[in-house]
């Protein structure tokens, strides 16, 4: 078949033009006689592409040079307890916010490490909503606090920087990251898998204030150590090399579209247009407050969920994938990262609409 | 260019056929209208890929089905920190064999979580022979015995299973994994990064008898926990799904050259013939005791370190690459893994005789 719209929450759709171009370099990287998966991560032409994939990153994200940008491996899920292991530095408690299936992960795997205090919880609106600010239990004893910028489950989005009462904050921005600016003076560490808006799965960024490099415990592995991995520019061990190469060209592709501001407005107007056509039906519903709603993930159920399954095949015939919600919330969920066209957004639609007319 | 031939130690030269059936997919695997790196890791396509990848594993490596394979990220330097997590058990100790740079790092790394006995070190031979069995020492109140199955930078292989007086035996098989049978029953955990014999760097195998796994500290972060991953295939979070694609068609290729017996065979017709050279000539010097030189790292030196630098330019003008030996021994290292052909050897000994000749 032809390529498809592809709606999985990750990994996910990529630019055609980043495949196409990985395709043309897969026997030879440029004048370099070997395919980028076959250099050795300490040769002349990885490096080049380890100091543009870094560059390209910073000028994007405008990361300040007193933060260290790290390219690891494990995943986001791997950091939910590095980021105690490396932060705590001898305090015996992190803060949390509890905003989602992602956050709950977060805290779950903290409380290893120290005692968690849950500063927030939507847990009581099913997390359809982010509790007021007013609300918030900051202890300033805590080592930081952690939020999770968007739910990829249940498509819930921080729309503003939270105010973490001068703790510093860290931020799981894995589906998020790179889709609309973001003020990285304001964090003390932010992190991201890589397999929804920079590439496929396999590189975790992390986003590290000079001052919080260099606590990590005796026990935490080397090559989860954040300062050690910044004094070796992530190259403490073997990096999944053809992984960062592929983060470099969606960088790239992302900077062509002009950048994340571009990108931004881009993104507002496809998800716009997307929850208004879900709030104008009878038969589509999302759950989530609206100051809310993630730009990313727009889960959706069907007021009668008998009706999700032939939703489903017909949307396959009309080569709209992955569309099927998470099992924790059931229904519908379609992401449409950076890379997901608006005319995919519309196929969307227009296939929404004459399945609600035909329903 | 056209494509060289690439002796670098890791990551490495994979066969062409890999490549060309990874550029061929690259936009849309089999039909399924989407590249393999935009596929949900939990969608059917990749179920089949993840399928076929540890089956055809299992099938190379003959792995009984008390043993557990898991796909982990992080590389073999995590698990440097990890296999202690996972395998002390509530022991205090865990036994080493000291055999190279790489069983150093595993020693130092293992210091942090227990005490290391070292059962024996070659150290004092400057890692050029392995240590008589008689001589070690080990402490059966250990947790385990570890040692590394081919050491990268000194070019020292073990030819034969240690005897590890009943402690479960471990071994980091990173440069050896797949080039030679290996009776996975003799070991409690076998595991290696992907990027030597397998495939592109961002893959950990990890090979682990039932009864090791369900004893990890609370600390272990949870995708790093043996019990967990088996218990998820190697899904508790999102898996490197394009590398683990790309390991699989290595896994085809080499059941496609007659699987692990032919491929030793070829092994040992190349390596055997190299030595030869080396050994008969009078520029070429190879320090390591016959009966431990490695079949897949050749470490040698010049008689006049001088020439090191001609050799090097020299080497590349005629199409042979990444020929440096590590800044720690120095010299040159010819790296043969499974995918370097006989060619490549031939021509390496014809530039070597030819640059013997003129210099």
């Amino acid at each position: 078949m032809s390529r498809i719209y592809n709606f999985s929450a990750g990994p996910s759709t990529l630019p055609e033009s980043v495949l196409l171009q990985a395709q043309q370099e897969m026997l030879e990287w440029h004048d370099s006689g070997m395919s980028v998966m076959e250099m050795s991560h300490r040769g002349k032409h990885f490096a080049l592409i380890a100091e543009e994939l870094e560059s390209d990153l910073r000028e994007l994200l405008a990361i300040p040079s007193n933060y260290k940008v790290l390219f690891l491996q494990g995943g986001a899920s791997a950091q939910f307890s590095l980021i105690p292991q490396n932060l705590l530095n001898g305090k015996t408690k992190a803060c949390y916010l509890n905003t989602g299936a992602w956050s709950e992960k977060a805290i779950k795997d903290a409380q290893a490490f120290c005692e968690v205090v849950v500063s927030a919880s939507a847990e009581n609106t099913k997390f359809t909503s982010i509790p007021d600010a007013a609300s918030w239990v900051i202890d300033t004893e805590a080592a930081y606090l952690h939020y999770t910028s968007n739910e990829t489950i249940h498509g819930v989005e921080f729309q503003n920087i939270p105010d973490s009462k001068g703790l510093p904050l860290v931020s799981d921005m894995s589906s998020n990251i790179l889709s609309r600016p973001v003020d990285v003076n304001q964090y003390g560490l932010i992190y991201a898998g890589t397999q929804k808006n920079m590439g496929p799965s396999g590189v975790t960024i992390v986003i590290v204030r000079d001052d919080l490099c260099g606590n990590a415990t005796k026990t935490t592995p080397p090559v989860f150590n954040y300062a050690e991995q910044a004094k070796n520019q992530s190259m403490l061990n073997t990096p999944a090399t053809y992984n960062w190469y592929l983060v470099g060209l969606v960088l790239k592709w992302l900077k062509g579209q002009g950048g994340i501001a571009a990108i931004e407005q881009r993104n507002i107007t496809k998800v716009t247009k997307l929850y208004q056509a879900i709030d104008e039906s009878a038969l589509y519903h999302n759950p989530v407050a609206i100051p809310y709603r993630s730009r990313m993930n727009v889960p959706f159920i069907l007021a009668d969920e008998n009706l999700d399954k032939a939703f489903l095949s017909e949307a396959e015939a009309h080569g709209l994938y992955e569309l099927k919600g998470h099992r924790s919330v059931g229904g519908m969920r379609a992401s449409i990262y950076n890379a997901m066209p608006e005319a995919g957004v519309e196929a969307l639609m227009a296939f929404m609409a004459e399945f609600e007319r035909t329903h």
